[in-house]
C-alpha cells in the first residue's frame, strides 16, 4: 500500500482539489476494510489527512503541527522553529499488526489488536538568516537547517490512533510546546455530548448540542460552584467527545497513552471564531497568562483543534527528542454498540509493564464515605481550631467534634458487613488528621498520610479486617498539594505495606500546590504516573480522584484501577445529575479506562436518613443496573449499611455481580438514551444483565441467545415496577426469579430514570 | 520604658510633626544606649518607625504593612484586607534579654544575645459592606471585622530587627501576601555596595555607587549572561545591602530567619520613582506576571521599600496563621568594624534544632572541580549524544570523551593529597550520571543522585578514602530541578550514609522546575530547609550553592555549613572579579553566613596549564589571605595538586590555618578597601591573622597585642613581594619566619589586590 496515488471517493467534497500532485500521499484501509485515512501535504507542506467510514467522510482534510515555544535557553539547543509547514515526505512505510491479548482485567478475557500502520517520515528544511556577529560585516549569515519528525497512524476497523514522534537530531533536540495544532475537520454541525474544556475539572454536568450551539451554552455549561474553574475558551471541550452526525455516524474523539505530556482539549471553530484560545470571561484561570494567537490560519468552521493544558507559566510542553506525542483518536461506526466495544483506545497503550500481576484483582468495596458526602458525618476530628498545623496538635487531646465518621466502632460496623455479605474491602476516608482545613486554601503541609486520629485504631482495625477475610482499603487524599504527597509517598505506602492495605483511593480536590500548575497539565500527569509505578512497586493498587482523565494506561500500569475523573454518583447529594448521565457516560469517559462512579445509592431519598434534601436521580433498581453498564473492575457498594439492610432483596445482586468478565456483549445503546450489556462473569458459565436508560423510560427486549445454548440458567430479574419513576416512586421494584435458556426473550420495562439488572446463574 | 512620652531629638526633621498625640507609641533604647527605635502608628493609623545611633538618625520615619491578594478562594476564609492602615496600638510590652549562647561552630566559642524587645499589639477594625443576598432587599448588609498583629522589634547596640507576627484569629486565619510593605527611609544619598535584585541570581559583580546612582547603573549591574535573570526593577537591590553615609556611619540592611517565606529585596525610591515595581526591559522573567501597582501613596525619595520574591503566579506568600515574617534587619555603627563582628543576623535566629550535634565539623577540602571550572576537564562522560535520558543510556557501553575528571585514578591522586596534606575531604563533581545534558533545558529527571560513571567505584574509592584517613564529598547538583531532587532525596541521602559521605555541595544552576517558581521564592526557600533538615535526620552537612543567601539558619541548624549565594572564586575563571570583591563580601553576603568562596588558587594565570586566558584578580598571598577573612568553617583548596606542587611553601599556610575559632578581632575594615582580622584557632593558643586589599594596596600596622602577653608565638608571614602586583606581578611573594610576642608591632604591606596571611604558633 505504500505511496499509493489512488485518491478515491473519499476525497470528494473535501480539500484534495488542492493536492499538489498525485502521489505525494497515501490511503490507508483498515483490515477489514471500514476505514479509508488518506495522508498528503498541501501546497504550504502542512501535513494533512483525511478520514471515510464505509465510503462516507468523518475527517474532512484535517491539518497536523505544533507550534512551538519561544524560549530564553533557544541558545542552548532549544528548537524554536514551528512544526507546521515546509514539509515534505521523506519516507512511508505501511504495516499490518494483528494480535489477541490478555488484559489483567477487563470486559473480555482477550482482546484483538488489528491494524494497519502507516508511518510516514517528514522532512523540514529551512534556513536562519541573521546579522553577522561582526558589525563591520554586510549582508546575512544563512545557517541550513534540516529536521524529520514521523506521524504514526494506526487504521482499526472502528476508527484511526495518529500521533507525532520526535527522533533525536540536531535540530530537534529539546524543544517547548507552545500549542499542537491538530486538526479534526467534522463533515457537518453534529449533536455532541460535551463539558467544558477546564484545566483543572472534569466534573460538570455532560450537555447535548448542536456543534454550533456549543458557544451559546457555554456559560451555563460551566459549574461555578467548582472550586476550580479554568475555562479556556467560549468553544472549548473535553476529550472523550462522543458526537453522531444526522445520517447516523457515531464519532467519537479522545486520546491515548497520554504521559509525558498535557492532556488535550478541543477548540471548536466555528461560525463565530475569530481567534482560538480566548478565554471565557469570568474562568477563573487567572494565573495562566493568556497563549499569543497563532500566526496561522483558523481552520473552517466545524473544525476541532487541539488546545493542550498549560502550565502555569502558559506553554503546553516540555519535549527532549527522541519522544511521542499521545495518540489522538477517532471512533467512527454507524453502529452505536461499537462505541461501547471498542478496544481502541486500550489497543494503543503499551502492552503490561508489571511482570507479577498476582496482587492486581478487581475489587468490591463499601465504605465510610456516604454519610460524609451526604453531610450526616465529618472527615474531620475536631471543629476546636480555624486552622491546624498537622504536627502541632496534640490529637490526643483536642475537643472531638462528636461527628467524626471514621471511628473505630463504626468502622468495625463497616467491616462486618463487607465480611458478611461478601465485599472485598472497606474503604475509610477521614481515618488521618489534617481533615480540619484541608481544601483550597494553598495550605501545602496538608496531611501526612500516616497518622490517624484518635479513634482509629490503625492496627487493631486492620486485624480486626484481616480476622473477618476483608481489607481496608487506604486513603490518601492530597488536596491537590501533589509536593506535599511526593514528600511523604513512599512512607505513605510503606504503611500499608505494613498493615495490609493492597489499593489505595487518592484524591485531588482543589487547586494544584506547586500554585500555577494545572489538574491536567504535563508535570500533574507525571505525577499520576509516577505515584501509580511508585504504588506498583509496593503492590499498590490506585484509584484517583480528581486526576486527569484516563487514556487506557491501564493496559500498561493495570495496578490503575479505577478514576472518577467526571461527575460521579456523589453530585446526587449537591445538586443532582441528569437521568440520562450515566447513558453518556460510558461513550465519553469510560472510554479511557473505569471509573469509580460508587453506584448502589438504593436509599434514593437521602432526607430519608439525614438533613440532606436531594435525591438520586434513578430509580433504586437503576442503581443496580449501573454494576453492569458502567464497567469496572472496582465497585462500591456505596450506600450505608442500614440502608442496605431496608432492602436486602435488591441488594442480593449487588452481593452477586461479579466486577471482572470473560466477555461482554452490548445488545442495545444509545448516547444519552439506553445502554443494554451482558457480561459473562470471570472463569465461569454466570451472566449479568444491566439495562439503563433516560427519563423517558425504555422498553428492552432481551433476546438470550448469548447464553450456552442447551444449558439451564436461574435468572433474578431485578425490575422497575410498573408505577416507578426516578422522582415520583424511585424505590418501587420488582424481582422475578425463573429459569431461562439461550432461545427466549424477555421484555423489560425500565421506567423513567430506571433500568434492569438481571443475573443469570448456569445450572 | 513602656509608653515613653518623650520623642526627643531622634525626631528632628522627620514626619513626627504628623504625630496624632503624644503617648501613641514609644521608644525603646538599646541596652548600652547606642540605638533608640521610635514606633508609633500614624494619623492613617500605618505603623510607623525611626531609628537613631548616637543620636544620629538612621532610618527616618518609616511605614510598616503587608497587601493582601484576592483570591478566589475568598470565601473559604482566605483574608483580603490590606494589613497596611487603620491600626490602633492595642498593647506594648518592652522586655530585655540577655543571654550567651555558645554556636557548634563560629567565628567565636561564644555569643552575646542582649537586647531590648518591645512588641506592639496592633488592632485594626474594619467593616465590609455587600448587597445583600436577597435582591429584594435594598441598603447594604455591613459586617464588622476586628483583627491584631504583632510587630516585634529587638533593638540591639548594633542595629535592631522587626517582624510581623500574626496570631490565629477568626479575622486572620488564611492570607496570601501581594507584598511586604516595609520601608527603610534614609537619611540621604548614601554610598551604598549593592547588586541588582533579582529572583534567580546573586552573582553579579558589587557596584558601588550613591543610591541616587543605582537606578543609571542598573542595566550594566546585570549579569546579562547569566541563564537566570529575573530583575524586578530599575532600583531594585539585594540584601545584605551595606552602605555608608557621608558622615561616617555604615548602615546595613538585611533579614534573620528567613524561614516559610519569600527572599526579600529592597526597591529603592527615588526622585525618578514613579510606581513601584516596574520591571526591567529586557529582563528575562516573562514568567512572572508584573504585580499590579500598589493602591498606597509612595514613600519619600532615599527610602527602600521591601520587595519579595513571588512565585509562578506572581503572589508573594501563602500564610497561615499562626505565623510570622523573617526579621528584618538594620545595622548600624560608626565603625566598620563593627559591621563585621555583629552577631544580629545569628541572634535573631532560633536556638539549635539538633540535639545531637556531634557529627558536624569545621571541614578543610580539595576536589576535583576547579579542573572542570577553568575548562580543562569535563563533567560529563560521553559526548556520544546530544541529549541523555539517564535510564536508557547503556552507560558501561557508551564511548567516553577522554575529558571526564571525575576518574578513579584522578580521584585516587586527590585523595592522596588530601591526606598528605591535612585536608579532611575531597569533593568529587561529575561522579554521577546526567552531566551530558544537566542545565538550562527545563530537564526534569536531570539526574538520579545515585548511578556513579562507570569510571567512577564508588565503593572502591571511599574505602580507598578512608583507608587513608580522609572522606568523599558528595556533589548533588540538581539544575534546579527541586521536584526532581526531592524525589530522589531519601535515596541520595541513603547512599551517602551507606558509604560514608557525611558531607553534600548541592547546587542549583538553572531556571526552576517547577516552571515559573523562582530561586528565592517562599516555596524554593521551603525547599532548601527541607534538604536541610531531611540532611540533618541522615547526619550530612549541606553546602548549598546557588541557594539562596542565607540568613542565619546556621545557627538553628549548624549542619547548613555553607553556601555559595553571590559571586564565587570561580568567576576568575569566567570574567573575572574585582581586586575589591572579597572586601565587600563580609559587608554584604557573609551577614546572613558563611560563604564557600573556594579561595586558594595560588596559580593565579590560568593558562599556565589550561586553553584559559583569564586570571586571577589578586596576588598568592591574596588568596591565602581569604582563608582568614572570609570566615567559613568551610574551606576549600581550590586549585590542583600540581599547582600546590609548585608553591608548597605558600601552600603551608593552607595546611595550617583553622577553620574554626574561639576568637575574632576584626582590626581594620573598611567596605571595599581592606579588611583586617585576627583569630584564635579553636581549643588551642594558636592565633591566625589575615589582610585583604582593593586595588590600591594597602598598609597595615599590625599591633599583636591580642596576643596571650608573656607568651611567645612563632610568626610565619606570607606576604606579597615588593614588586607584587594582582595583574602584573600576582605569584610574587616572601615567607618570613620570625618569634614574636604581645607587645610587638607589624608593619604588612599589601599589593595591589593582594594581602597578607599569619600563622601565630603558640610556643
Amino acid at each position: 500500500m505504500k505511496k499509493a496515488t489512488l485518491f478515491t471517493a473519499l476525497f470528494v467534497g473535501t480539500a484534495l482539489s488542492n493536492l499538489p500532485q498525485v502521489g505525494m500521499g497515501t490511503v490507508v484501509k483498515s483490515p477489514g476494510g471500514n476505514i479509508e485515512m488518506a495522508f498528503y501535504v498541501d501546497q504550504q507542506g502542512r501535513p494533512t489527512y483525511e478520514m471515510s467510514y464505509k465510503g462516507r467522510p468523518v475527517v474532512l482534510s484535517s491539518h497536523l503541527g505544533l507550534e512551538l515555544a519561544k524560549d530564553k535557553h533557544a541558545s542552548m539547543g532549544m528548537n524554536e522553529h514551528d512544526l507546521i509547514d515546509g514539509f515534505t515526505i521523506a519516507d512511508e512505510v505501511t504495516t499490518t499488526f494483528d494480535e489477541t491479548w490478555k488484559p489483567v482485567w477487563g470486559e473480555t478475557a482477550t482482546i484483538r489488536n488489528h491494524y494497519v500502520e502507516y508511518a510516514v517520515t517528514l522532512l523540514q528544511r529551512w534556513e536562519d538568516k541573521r546579522r553577522p556577529a561582526d558589525p563591520t560585516l554586510e549582508g546575512l549569515v544563512v545557517t541550513p537547517h534540516e529536521r524529520t519528525i514521523v506521524v504514526r497512524f494506526r487504521v482499526y476497523d472502528d476508527g484511526i490512533g495518529f500521533r507525532y514522534e520526535f527522533p533525536q537530531q540536531r535540530d530537534l533536540n529539546y524543544f517547548l510546546i507552545r500549542e499542537e495544532r491538530s486538526e479534526f475537520s467534522m463533515t457537518g454541525d453534529h449533536t455532541a455530548w460535551w463539558i467544558p474544556g477546564d484545566y483543572d475539572t472534569q466534573e460538570p454536568t455532560i450537555r447535548q448540542t448542536r456543534l454550533s450551539e456549543i458557544r451559546g451554552n457555554m456559560r451555563k455549561a460551566v459549574n461555578w460552584n467548582n472550586s476550580s474553574v479554568a475555562v479556556f475558551s467560549e468553544t472549548g471541550v473535553q476529550t472523550s467527545l462522543q458526537m453522531k452526525t444526522d445520517d447516523g455516524l457515531y464519532v467519537n474523539i479522545h486520546e491515548a497513552a497520554c504521559i509525558n505530556y498535557a492532556t488535550m482539549h478541543l477548540e471548536l471553530v466555528d461560525e463565530q471564531t475569530k481567534s482560538l484560545s480566548t478565554k471565557l470571561e469570568g474562568s477563573s484561570n487567572v494565573y495562566t497568562p493568556n497563549p499569543l494567537p497563532s500566526p496561522y490560519p483558523l481552520p473552517k468552521p466545524y473544525t476541532f483543534v487541539s488546545h493542550l493544558t498549560p502550565d502555569a507559566t502558559g506553554l503546553k510542553g516540555c519535549m527532549q527528542t527522541p519522544c511521542q506525542t499521545p495518540w489522538r483518536t477517532v471512533m467512527v461506526s454507524d453502529d452505536a454498540r461499537d462505541m461501547l466495544s471498542s478496544n481502541l483506545i486500550l489497543n494503543l497503550n503499551e502492552p503490561c509493564a508489571i511482570d507479577d500481576t498476582s496482587w492486581i484483582h478487581p475489587t468490591k468495596y463499601c465504605g465510610v464515605w456516604w454519610e460524609m458526602i451526604v453531610g450526616k458525618s465529618s472527615w474531620n476530628y475536631t471543629d476546636e481550631y480555624p486552622s491546624v498545623y498537622i504536627d502541632k496538635v496534640d490529637w490526643a487531646h483536642v475537643k472531638p467534634n462528636g461527628r467524626h465518621g471514621a471511628n473505630n466502632e463504626k468502622v468495625r460496623r463497616y467491616i462486618d458487613f463487607a465480611a458478611d455479605n461478601g465485599l472485598d474491602q472497606v474503604l475509610v476516608e477521614g481515618w488521618n488528621i489534617g481533615w480540619e482545613d484541608w481544601a483550597n486554601l494553598w495550605k501545602r503541609d496538608v496531611f501526612d498520610f500516616t497518622t490517624p486520629y484518635p479513634d482509629f485504631d490503625l492496627k487493631a482495625l486492620n486485624d480486626y479486617a484481616h480476622q473477618r477475610g476483608v481489607k481496608l482499603m487506604m486513603h490518601h487524599e492530597t488536596s491537590s498539594s501533589a509536593q506535599n504527597y511526593e514528600r511523604h509517598l513512599e512512607e505513605a505506602y510503606d504503611l500499608m505495606n505494613r498493615y495490609g492495605y493492597d489499593a489505595v483511593k487518592s484524591g485531588y480536590v482543589g487547586d494544584i500546590i506547586p500554585r500555577g500548575d494545572h489538574h491536567f497539565s504535563q508535570s500533574m500527569n507525571d505525577h499520576y504516573l509516577y505515584c501509580i509505578k511508585e504504588a506498583a512497586r509496593h503492590h499498590v493498587m490506585v484509584n484517583a480522584h480528581e486526576a486527569v482523565r484516563p487514556t487506557g494506561l491501564c493496559r500498561t500500569w493495570p495496578n490503575l484501577v479505577g478514576n472518577e475523573s467526571a461527575r460521579g454518583n456523589e453530585y446526587e447529594a449537591f445538586e443532582g445529575s441528569r437521568p440520562d448521565h450515566t447513558v453518556v457516560l460510558p461513550f465519553t469517559r469510560l472510554q479511557g479506562g473505569p471509573m469509580d462512579y460508587t453506584p448502589g445509592i438504593l436509599e434514593t431519598q437521602l432526607s430519608t436518613w439525614s438533613d440532606n434534601h436531594h435525591f438520586v436521580h434513578t430509580t433504586l433498581v437503576g442503581q443496580l443496573a449501573l454494576y453492569v453498564t458502567l464497567y469496572s473492575p472496582l465497585q462500591m457498594a456505596a450506600d450505608l449499611p442500614e440502608n442496605y439492610v431496608k432492602f436486602m432483596d435488591a441488594f442480593q445482586f449487588i452481593r452477586d455481580v461479579a466486577c471482572d468478565w470473560d466477555d461482554s456483549r452490548y445488545l442495545e445503546a444509545e448516547p444519552a438514551d439506553y445502554i443494554t450489556v451482558a457480561r459473562k462473569a470471570k472463569g465461569t458459565d454466570n451472566w449479568f444483565v444491566g439495562g439503563k436508560c433516560d427519563e423517558n423510560g425504555h422498553l428492552t427486549t432481551l433476546k438470550l441467545d448469548f447464553l450456552d445454548p442447551g444449558r439451564k440458567y436461574v435468572a433474578t430479574i431485578y425490575a422497575d415496577a410498573k408505577d416507578a419513576h426516578y422522582e415520583t416512586n424511585p424505590k418501587a421494584y420488582t424481582i422475578t426469579r425463573k429459569t431461562v435458556k439461550a432461545n427466549q426473550t424477555l421484555k423489560l420495562q425500565q421506567a423513567p430514570g430506571g433500568g434492569f439488572a438481571i443475573s443469570l446463574m448456569a445450572q
